[in-house]
């Protein structure tokens, strides 16, 4: 009996994909990246079915390809020659959910934006937003530490964890953390698993912590700067004044051209840069915004507008909704991540900018503004499989000068495959060896998304 | 020579003291736990002093015990025998604070309060305040990952952290985290170093995140109950209306007769427990407040008063600082911690009443209700120097119901030497595996304060 074979037998042909036209739907994210030949996709359906297949594959040293939905953009789920897919997608329940202790305990395969739905039904929200969130799971949003367009005000994917349910490479449940809002038994290996792109163990389930959902729609408001450098000084007095956005997004020219040649805007040709703001403090909001809009009038905004109603909000705010759609009809699309300190905001986006221009290369850059975290977007060719070497040598610069600012290589899309090359210059030899330390001792066999995330 | 004699060698005479008594005066901490006979204390000013000796004492195998100011409260940095005690008191450097940034480098000998009032001189503050934040340093409150009274609003200790300088135990020093308030490089090793009490590294600085201060005073509100039940329920009607308090604080009725009893406050025979609630939040607080308070009388309160003015407010909040003293004229005092889900707090409350009783033990409650997280006083006799029996009694049925509730053993204090003979009942024996196997990857000769945390 092949390996394989005992693996279908122990959980049933309909949980064991092998036909490889099928596996392959399985074997990628949403990078260019081209996977290799998989041994199988596995469709777990419970916490067991992982269970199962772990000690399956630590018997059998085959490498394990941990994912959710897919939506990945730095290949952490891309799988490789030989592996086994373990997709968490059809682990739905949401658990608990339990209003009074603002907790839910979702599986690893619930849609992030039906866990948010399942908790408004009671007054309360989970907070992290990644722009996937209407089709990415929890579990690649923990995989990843995923961020999102909240995250100024309500922190990353991890904020919101308060424990998790890990089966370990040899099939061992661990389950860390806790229910509460505080506690320190133990090392965190809450916050350890969280972000580990499923190279340290598979998480099946996860207490989350939601918290009261604002009353109504945001106040919003946008601003155009005719230099970066005013845009960015207003973001930071914005930040500094304790304005409290829950949303702080900046379009660069490049992208605000783009949409622009698509949907005519009305474009100014000084403007260089638009920030849109949003808060969600109920009562305070109009006011907070109407504040957020004199700062930038303070620091040299040429134009503000501060949105009447939903509907103004909607017209603003769905500007930012298109710079991507925008961008992908100029062509095909390497999205970028870098963060830094939020002071060095212009000066990335000027090094973003000579970068493309050194190489040829259109580059479009959208950030989330209140937390320094940038998304270039470099434009290739349609149709090209992947970026060609002008794409690699600007986005080598940006990195660079990402790192010489103070920041760091990928502020919320994880390392996956496509940022190892450049992982060295950032984590230094002692955080990389203890880093492989930590993998072999919960990892001894190596099976766990190998070669991913360090 | 012996061993100890190439330290003083190397580090100077004025950094290593040998006089077995002034060593004594370095080895205890809060608690009543006795100390052993340590070798010396190391007076560490430098990242390189820290490097130096724990070359040594790896080369040695000598056990290092690393300390703040010793203000734990669960025997974390109490020295045993032929340990080198690590201070690291003298590390008194911020490195480095950047307003545009909201971010300073602090070294681990920073008093607590003195770093906050650092980033007052720019309109900001940092965040963590332990009830020892006066005395205690950042590297003790890293390491225990200390809670305190603003949690409620702006989290524990790790909520603050970007990055941390760590020297390992084989004197290599790691390097974690980042500037940028977002990052996914890597494994959360910042997280994980925070809490592990010395065990894993020893941290000589950090990256810690400011925030806006608030422009002055917070606004304040206090409320009498005559049922535990009430004053659990409008806790979480607070928290579940968005209020966001920055102090939420429950006295139960042995506390308040404590304290009655010392300065007559009018204590009403029907009064089981008094909530005390402020907010920091500017233009909005003392609307807040108002709310607050209606909420209160909403769900039963039988009194409530709300501070007009910063005198007023001074005298509910020191109702709340004279809670402690007042206990500590009773008698001896442990100092207990356990964290429950929110609405869990009336029950965890009326336990321990019920074990107080059960055993004969005066038991004084006070919590930071926001967070579920609960200090049981236990009194016993004056100048008793350990908890009897009956104490012990008491706090294991505390501990274990704290842990049917869904709680934790610790919510702010950490593990230390005390709580780790229930670390088996909450985390189980997967958890605990892992834990060691993290401990052996980065400390493989057992040398970093031994006996501890895990």
């Amino acid at each position: 009996m092949r390996p394989i074979d005992a693996l279908v037998h122990s959980l049933s042909e309909a949980r064991v994909v092998t036909d490889p036209d099928v596996v392959a739907s399985y074997a990628r994210d949403r990078t260019f990246l081209e996977p290799g030949r998989p041994l199988a996709a596995v469709l777990a359906a419970s916490r067991e079915d992982v269970v199962t297949t772990l000690r399956w594959a630590s018997e059998h040293r085959v490498p394990v390809v941990p994912r959710g939905a897919g939506t990945g953009l730095a290949g952490g789920s891309v799988a490789g020659d030989g592996a086994v897919i373990l997709s968490l997608a059809r682990m739905t329940a949401v658990r608990e959910l339990s209003p009074a202790d603002e907790i839910a305990v979702a599986e690893a395969g619930v849609i992030t934006a039906d866990l948010d739905r399942a908790a408004r039904e009671h007054g309360l929200m989970y907070a992290p937003d990644p722009s996937s969130y209407e089709i990415s799971t929890i579990g690649g949003n923990l995989a990843t530490n995923a961020g999102g367009l909240r995250c100024v005000k309500y922190g990353v994917t991890r904020d919101s964890v308060l424990g998790l349910e890990v089966v370990l490479a040899d099939g061992r449940v661990l389950n860390t953390g806790r229910r509460t809002m505080k506690g320190v038994t133990g090392y965190d290996l809450t916050g350890l698993f969280v972000g580990s792109e499923g190279t340290l163990g598979v998480i099946t389930a996860a207490t989350l912590r939601l918290r009261p959902a604002p009353d109504g729609p945001p106040a919003t408001f946008a601003a155009e700067f005719g230099s970066l450098r005013e845009a960015g000084a207003a973001v930071s007095a914005i930040m500094a004044a304790g304005c409290r956005p829950s949303l702080m997004e900046l379009l660069d020219r490049a992208t605000l051209e783009a949409i622009d040649d698509w949907r005519n805007i009305g474009l100014e040709p000084g403007t260089r840069a638009m920030l849109i703001g949003q808060s969600d403090a109920g009562d305070g909001q109009q006011a907070a915004v109407d504040r957020m809009g004199r700062i930038c009038v303070e620091h040299g905004a040429s134009f503000v507008a501060v949105a009447a109603g939903p509907e103004e909000a909607e017209e603003l705010i769905g500007l930012r909704r298109l710079a991507y759609p925008a961008e992908e009809r100029l062509g095909a699309c390497l999205v970028e991540d870098v963060c830094v300190p939020r002071s060095a905001l212009p000066d990335m986006i000027t090094a973003i900018e000579a970068a493309g221009a050194r190489h040829g290369v259109r580059v479009c850059t959208v950030a989330h503004a209140g937390d320094g975290n940038l998304h270039p977007v470099f434009i290739f060719g349609h149709g090209v499989a992947e970026p060609p070497a002008e794409v690699w040598a600007a986005a080598d610069e940006v990195f660079t000068r990402a790192l010489e600012l103070g920041g760091t290589l990928t502020g919320e899309h994880g390392v996956g495959l496509l940022k190892r090359r450049w992982l060295a210059m950032e984590s230094g030899p002692v955080a990389a060896e203890v880093q492989r330390g930590i993998k072999a001792t919960l990892d001894p066999l190596g099976i766990l998304n190998p070669g991913k995330a360090i």
